[in-house]
């Protein structure tokens, strides 16, 4: 009872399996880790915050909680959960729905977000809906990305060119950029096309440069990380040092010193129906992003990710954000393989990590007055322009149309009509794409291939076939979307061919029948013993005869079900080969 | 380039070719079926439209026009088309939201439906998207049909009591009818139950009497069919002679003695958007009703119907409908039974039914001023019965819980929430349960049967495995609902699964492989190298193959594509049999 109650613990809190055997090795490890992503985590923190509409506080906030429950329930053991560039995106799109920017009301309805969608996780966790996530397919979640990637680029040009823009759409934000453009200030200007460029360079460039100067790969690799951080000290010490603030440069201004604050989500029935769909979809898609990475991670070390355990580690994340003043998280790209190759190798490297952030959130805060926002824009356009990858839309076209046609319509919609309805419509599409697929299933005639058991497409190959005998194989489990497809397709077939004396339908492909295919079948056999026409089945998997015996289809069947469509054949054909006679 | 046109033409509207060939015994035994299916129309068509909502004549007007454009668009030789039971509940369900029942705007709004669902159908036809249908699944309609026969003789009681009642859900009609249960009227109510009861004798009873009394079989059916007539003859002349309209008895009133009028639907953009969703539902409820029995009847003569011409011959029967004060409209079962049964040849029959009705509509309104509500109040409770079948809840059990699911709960939201929320409910469940299913395919670990080629299930057969080799046979297409499925699995197995060195996926039932399944594949392969475990496929079809080529995957597998899995084995074991070399 008691070794029960520590195994159900164990397996729904894993810090209990790996914080037992936690080594002095490990710690030094983690800790290092731990030093490098927080670093790379302030300046990343401020801009996602900034960019879900948020003061640059809440970014901080909503990376110190989240990451320590997520140590505590998560199950990858690299995971960096935090605040990423899409959903920033998503919870700009949905929070601007029901607030005003810069409202109290904004914020709170930001961390109700949170706290709604780690409901969400939490209880598709609890009753194992992992495989919900799976109805977001490649092509959907490819071209959102893409169409994410631009939009993100797109809304922080603003902070670029110095004027004010808005919208959730590329032509409403492209529009409100071209209307302000009038506006654009010079020296912030100089200062965001400068950092972008650098920092551009310092992703590209940086690590060749000081390799080819003698400097060690690994430290190499340690400045090309820092770039960003270079980026924020350079550009606030500029505006300090020339007083660019008060020449209409904007800045990152007045922080607050303190821990993330205890807060609570709003219980507004109006509010939480508002945001329930995008809730539900930013829940979805940022349990996708982060089940990718950590699935990347945990193969390279032949360890296991539980998807049903990562939503409840996620899950939990999102309600510790919610109740410190947070929004919406999820396990990210970059910070997660950062975490990784800086060698952490257990989820405390994580919550040394949100002790870095902590301090940094108490101390470091005032050092930022200066950082113009146009720096944190420049690291936002450098990070997610990774994302953008259009050869996606090439890749899938030469795979397979269907496939294309769901790329390009998530991409188009989610950039003219936003986040939400071009990923609902994605996924919409998929399905119905498949749908459709199934609805028309690959049937093919089939004749003996001469000397051979083997029976092949008669309109493919050289086979023998007898006028009497109607033998179609069908390359797909029958059901519903496809039920009435089969019972067209032979009765339109019987009725326009010669003297058909025996129907065989060759189900080597079929892995299921539901029930309106068996309704369907029956009236076939109905419909082909009134035309005076035998049907009979051939190679018919196990667990399909096993459901098709409790229902009374093989007794009214009018013909037989043959082991293999040859024996069919030989018992069917008026000429049976001189070995077998005919049965 | 004129016979194209011709062939074209004849394609479009099927009376081209059937005209042609046009003969006297076809003519003598059309106009006899139309006289037996005019006298079974006549009431079945003023109670249906009592059933609607709308005036008597409307149930006769929809029965002209749409008939008679149905025999020159159809395909079906025997369908009668006009306003059946579950159609009219639908219609009254849809019109009542938009008007109050009785006026003009009601009327107007029913009419609008019959033409929107025209012009759906229409499209639908031209279009060629007969297969939207088939996402009707069979346990979904039977629960529907069901559910619908309830709600219809429930609705019906009021006019067998004598009060008032309404409602579109069971709780709605029971709860309001026992509200005025008080002034339940008594005479009404010995009309009422006297024809109910005397209506299921003449289903039940009548024909063995009267065969017992000696009369021949085919006299007793036209007896059996004549039933609803004579009741309501005799309970008009009950009214008129004893002057019961007086006393509180509910009559029919006056009906205009004209032949259809030429209406107009209504154009108002409000309107059209409020009736849409259910003038879709009405269409696709219609057309899978309507092909059902035209298949049924058309496999008894080795004819054939085509599903796209069907939909554009109902498409032009409602926009008739639509243009002559009628409903919505569609092929019923009971009607067209008749209709083949009395020895229909050719759609002529439907036309010269339609003549037999529009002297009726012209001259015999004033005879039934004195019928009862309730007598047709009754005429549709036995209908409608004949509907109701709980079986399909203990068929659909015993065969898949699945498809168990999707009956029970069409029935309970159609029964608690109305036609068009449980028809919708009951088709997005059973695409959700398809996908749920297919989202965790059967997949089994395989060996060697002994002495065999054959590979099977290790935990159902005594095979032998290798320690070193996995080999996986998924019973599946892999397609994005299971792709990251596969990868977990795969992946579980292999972390914690003793000395793996190669998994060979087994894809001998494997339809289709999308740009999702590929990406898992990928990553799969990526991450089985990462573990240093090589990835093989094996039985992959041509198609799939086909499409793999395509890509970079092939080439990047670490492993290898084998024809056969007793290939693969023989390659990958250690101890290869000895009349095969190693691979």
């Amino acid at each position: 009872m008691k070794t029960d109650l520590i195994a159900l613990a164990t397996r729904y809190i894993p810090v209990l399996d790996w914080g037992r055997s936690y080594s002095r090795d490990a710690l030094h490890n983690d800790l290092m880790a731990a030093v490098i992503v927080t670093i790379m985590l302030i300046p990343q923190s401020l801009a996602y915050a900034m960019l879900a509409g948020l003061p640059p506080e809440a970014g901080l906030y909503a990376s110190i909680l989240p990451i320590i429950l997520y140590a505590i329930f998560g199950t990858s053991r690299a995971l960096a959960v935090g605040p990423v560039a899409v959903v920033s995106l998503m919870t700009a799109a949905a929070v601007g729905q029901v607030a005003e920017q810069g409202t109290a009301g904004y914020a709170i309805a930001a961390l109700t977000l949170a706290a709604m969608s780690g409901a969400i996780l939490l209880g598709m966790g609890l009753l194992k809906l992992g495989f919900l996530a799976n109805f977001l397919s490649h092509p959907v979640i490819a071209g959102f990305i893409t169409a994410s990637g631009i939009l993100i680029a797109a809304s922080q040009l603003k902070h670029i060119l110095g004027i004010s823009a808005s919208g959730h759409t590329l032509p409403e934000v492209l529009w409100t950029l071209v209307e302000h453009l009038g506006d654009a200030d010079p020296v912030t200007m100089v200062i965001g096309v400068g950092a972008t460029a650098f920092l551009f360079w310092v992703r590209k460039g940086l690590k060749p440069f000081l390799i080819a100067r003698g400097l060690k790969p690994k430290l190499a690799d340690v400045a090309q990380k820092a770039g960003p951080v270079a980026a924020v000290v350079v550009t606030t010490l500029i505006v300090w040092g020339f007083g660019l603030a008060d020449r209409g440069v904007r800045i990152v201004g007045d922080v607050p010193q303190s821990l993330p604050p205890l807060t609570l989500p709003s219980f507004d029935v109006d509010l939480l129906r508002a945001l329930f769909v995008p809730a539900l979809l930013i829940s979805v898609i940022g349990f996708v992003e982060s089940i990718s990475v950590a699935q990347t991670l945990a193969a390279k070390k032949r360890q296991r990710i539980d998807p049903n355990q990562e939503l409840i580690g996620l899950g939990a994340a999102n309600l510790g954000a919610g109740f410190t003043g947070g929004y919406p998280v999820t396990g990210g790209f970059a910070r997660s393989v950062v975490n990784y190759d800086a060698g952490a190798e257990t989820p405390a490297a994580g919550a040394y990590t949100a002790v870095g952030l902590a301090i940094a959130a108490m101390a470091l805060t005032p050092l930022i007055y200066f950082l113009p926002t146009a720096t944190l824009a420049a690291t936002i356009i450098v990070a997610v322009m990774s994302l953008v990858d259009f050869s996606i839309l090439k890749t899938a076209w030469r795979y397979s149309k269907a496939d294309f046609a769901a790329v390009a319509a998530t991409i188009l919609l989610t950039l003219g009509f936003g986040v939400e309805t071009g990923v609902s419509a994605g996924v919409i599409l998929s399905i119905l794409l498949h749908l459709y697929k199934t609805s028309k299933p690959h049937v093919a005639e089939v004749g003996l291939v001469p000397g051979t058991q083997h029976f092949r497409n008669i309109h493919r190959h050289k086979v023998e076939t007898d006028p009497a005998v109607l033998t179609i194989r069908i390359d797909e489990s029958l059901y519903f979307p496809n039920a009435r497809f089969l019972e067209d397709y032979v009765l339109g077939r019987v009725v326009e061919g010669g003297p058909i004396r025996h129907v065989v339908l060759m189900c080597s492909a079929v892995n299921v029948i539901d029930f309106s295919a068996l309704e369907a079948l029956e009236a076939l056999n109905r419909r082909l013993k009134d035309m005076g026409v035998t049907l009979h089945l051939s190679e018919v998997k196990g667990p399909v005869t096993d459901r098709l015996e409790k229902t009374h289809f093989l007794q009214d069947l009018t013909g037989r079900v043959f082991l293999s469509q040859y024996d069919a054949w030989v018992a069917l054909t008026a000429a049976p080969p001189p070995a077998k006679a005919a049965g």
